[in-house]
């Protein structure tokens, strides 16, 4: 039986046994605080296999140099006060650099479509954000409508009121409606992991990938703070190699970039993007 | 004609016109820091009207002491981490006060429906909450499926962006199209203050108004800062008397809450509700 045709008895016990088995996985507990895991991806990579990431880097393949770190990245402007003339340049920008994709909210896929026809990068549109609390049939129209309009992938929030109130169906079925809305596009479920406790945050990953969902992602960029190394070894753990993870939040330049994928991100999302393929550092945003 | 059937020119046209008349009246200029705002409402009304508002209070009618301050607010919880309890609590205290309403995120209000019925208070609910950046599509969905919940009132946020932008005929499509997928219930709109100059300000109204809006609004309480003085009399002064104006953001005690409704607000959004109504103050929320 695949793991969204589970019921709701079925989906609570496997969701309990995950976070029991990776509670009791006490050396997990022992991932030292983001300062130690921000050296050179070498460094970090086997620091975390000895720490028991179930997968590390992309794939096996050795993590990017800055040169080639545009393909992980996800390039993102999910500001409200952003125009048309500002999602014209990021489309500009993606093309220049042949970053993964465009990341924008709903009102600009359809123009960023437009704008990327022809590239290499994807336009990708973001569902219920940034609080994840829009009504699950609400959600599941945005993602009909951002795919009519041209979106590749979905970026959705989860319903993180249901999953710090313990109501794992809710969340379950949540997510399980926008991958079904999304008929076989990627779709990344964003945990906001500053907002959740570590049995959440396993739970929230156990849940999205029982519900079909293609990656877990760490952070809207709205919820104060970001993506940290031990969060990204910590999903990666969660999910396995078969699903992505990706890192968002706080990717400010190369050496950010490099630390998460080296902690298992195998996708970046970023404002800082030119930044981070140039050598240089972003003082601010997501 | 009405002014929602207005063509793009006439509508170009007519916000110019608004934005123009405003601008000229200097004497709104020499609306001072919110400090000398925050007396006792009469002292604020006589200012106030001096100042050149169009109506000041709710229909004439004396402001309300404070046990009186029920009636109008909307008793508020939009964060995302809140969870089954938290929203039951609310309703609770929502029929305990007598406030005009309990707001809600979509995925909520189906339950604040079934928990209010019978009682004095609305079930209301937040749209394209808080960017205002989802697509427009998404935007009347979200609103005809509140309502198939059982919203009684909208309150949306503008697109942002297309206002910084000058797409003033995208900004009252987006608008018109949340006011007709509400069928008769009032749509408040979002203007996010903080976020706009002074012309985007009073454009925000005249497009909302033109656009058939029932409310002007100031915050979402997401975007940094909240309602100021100034800002509900300016809106008022835009919308005339014939619109409603809801000041939110920052109104934590009775005094905060006077002070708007002294400027021009029939309504206010507020977590810090039943402090309001008991003569205490809160710290910190919406």
């Amino acid at each position: 039986m695949a793991p969204s045709q589970l019921s709701d008895a079925e989906l609570s016990a496997l969701v309990e046994r995950v976070v029991a088995r990776v509670r009791e996985q006490a050396r997990f507990d022992a991932v030292p605080p983001n300062p130690e895991l921000r050296g050179t991806w070498q460094d970090n990579t086997s620091f975390l296999m000895s720490a028991g990431a179930s997968r590390v880097g992309t794939g096996g393949a050795a993590p990017a140099a800055v040169g080639h770190l545009a393909r992980y990245i996800d390039h993102t402007l999910l500001k409200p006060t952003a125009t048309r003339a500002d999602i014209v340049k990021v489309c500009e920008e993606a093309r220049a650099h042949g970053f993964a994709s465009v990341c924008v909210n709903s009102t600009w896929i359809g123009l960023v479509a437009r704008l990327l026809e022809g590239s290499r990068s994807m336009p990708i549109c973001v569902v219920g954000f940034p609080l994840g609390a829009m009504s699950t049939a609400s959600k599941a129209q945005e993602t009909r409508q951002a795919i009519a309009d041209g979106a590749q992938e979905i970026d959705m929030v989860i319903d993180i009121g249901a999953l710090k109130g313990g109501d794992h169906d809710r969340v379950h079925d949540d997510i399980r409606a926008v991958v079904q809305a999304a008929q076989g596009r990627p779709v990344k479920v964003i945990l906001e992991t500053t907002m959740l406790t570590r049995d959440e945050k396993i739970a929230g990953c156990a849940i999205s990938k029982a519900a079909g969902a293609h990656f877990v992602k760490t952070s809207t960029g709205f919820g104060g703070g970001g993506a940290t190394a031990e969060d990204v070894a910590l999903m990666r753990a969660v999910v396995g190699p078969e699903m992505g993870v990706k890192a968002s939040g706080g990717v400010r330049n190369a050496s950010d970039a490099q630390a998460m994928i080296a902690a298992g991100a195998n996708r970046l999302g970023a404002s800082a993007s030119v930044e981070i393929v140039t050598g240089g550092t972003s003082k601010g945003g997501y």
